[in-house]
């Protein structure tokens, strides 16, 4: 048996035994030139159906590089059905709620355009980069799911039934996050977090104003935009999510190679 | 009475009605020539002892900028009692725990050094300047301390007598962190988070062992230590620290410029 992968890949290829999976120019170069992998060395994959496989470097070409699949290492699983609704923030700190975003186990990115949100186009390929490259990275076996973004007001009338959406409310009335998340179960949720400098007064005033919209406060300081959204996160999945499993062993059920016990 | 302010700093100096606030070089350029400011504006200006206040700028000199301090706008307050301790990470991923355990209402920021820490040095001006950067932004009142950084073995064989210590463990047995923060009440707590990469096993082991540690679990997926930061401080504050204020409005109390309500 080989040893531990030194990286994790999301491919788009069925992934079974005996499947090849090809890897683009630029996987080849990170494989080869970053990593200095060679023929026979192993590589973690999955593709967000199939679970996680591992897989055997058969070779490199120029700008490309074919694996072997051989064995399962785990079988799909999936995150809690959680979706983030947020308006694009500049470049550094949307990069950076697509990461965390990831890591902290959301279903579907859901980028709106509100009153005052200042970008007015969204990057979708680079927002995609950074959520595949967050779920390589945090062990998920699934990119979140990207929606097309879209007016707010858009996103609120084809809100879908049954789902509970959670409003970050910077000013106005609104329950403690965790007393009101606490009673949520385990129903179809969403967060909405606010461009930078908030929403326009009279919007946030129609949003709470709905009836699948809760508001929510984070507390006595401002948050940032990007902030709000990990914490709003993280009180959602440790009360509701899956960070909630109790018995003992909550953490990843699969280590990192760094990991020796993986 | 002049309009609101359009910013909001963080001085040393004394602060009470009348008394005269000199600002260096960087403010005087920052509200001079980046906000466009002019003798007889208004600025805002707390210094973790007597609370904000509203401060005219009285003129500009070659370098210099001296502010007359007018009426206060609200009184002293303070954070709960809760410390990070915290591996330093690469630049930018560190800025970013400064600034996000700011925001986050942490009491004191304490560096670490782990076995696998990386950087085997902090920049503590740095550090420090992104602390007073957020605290300006996100309106609170104070600045967190910054502890000396020392070996984790050191910050553990002093560790004082009464405050819980949460470790955020990537593996072993541990809590789901809600379930172990829920009966937290409000007594002096501190949330340690390891180095990019975790902890080492005998390490890990090691502190999981003593006394004051209730070692905690962030879910199944591998959060980076920039992102368990916020997300442990978000369960801590929302289930025992200043964001469990019932009663409806648990926003900030005082809002920024931005707000037409404030």
């Amino acid at each position: 048996m080989a040893e531990q992968p030194k990286t994790r890949l999301y491919v788009d290829s069925p992934l079974a035994e005996g499947q090849t999976v090809g890897l683009d120019h630029e996987r080849a170069h990170f494989l080869r030139h970053v990593l200095r992998l060679d023929r026979g060395d192993p590589v973690a994959v999955f593709n967000g159906r199939d679970g996680e496989w591992l897989a055997l470097i058969d070779g490199f070409g120029k700008g490309w590089c074919s694996l072997t699949v051989e064995a399962q290492r785990r079988p799909q699983d999936t995150v809690p059905d959680l979706w983030l609704v947020f308006a694009p923030l500049k470049k550094g700190r949307i990069d950076f709620v697509a990461e965390k975003a990831t890591e902290m186990g959301v279903s579907r990115l859901c980028p709106v355009f509100t009153r005052r949100t200042d970008p007015n186009r969204v990057n979708m390929d680079r927002l995609r980069a950074n959520a595949v490259e967050a779920a390589e990275q945090c062990e998920r076996l699934t990119v979140p799911e990207l929606a097309d973004p879209v007016p707010l007001a858009r996103a609120l009338a084809d809100w879908p039934e049954g789902r509970t959406l959670y409003l970050c409310a910077e000013a106005g009335i609104a329950r403690p996050i965790a007393e009101a998340m606490r009673s949520a179960g385990s129903s179809p949720a969403a967060l909405l977090v606010g461009p930078e400098g908030g929403f326009d007064q009279s919007e946030l005033d129609e949003i709470a104003k709905l009836p699948f919209v809760v508001p929510v406060g984070l507390g006595p300081r401002i948050l940032r935009a990007d902030t709000a959204v990990v914490a709003a996160l993280a009180c959602w999945q440790s009360l509701a999510g899956d960070w909630t499993a109790g018995g003992g062993d909550t953490r990843p059920p699969f280590r990192s190679p760094a990991d020796p016990a993986a």
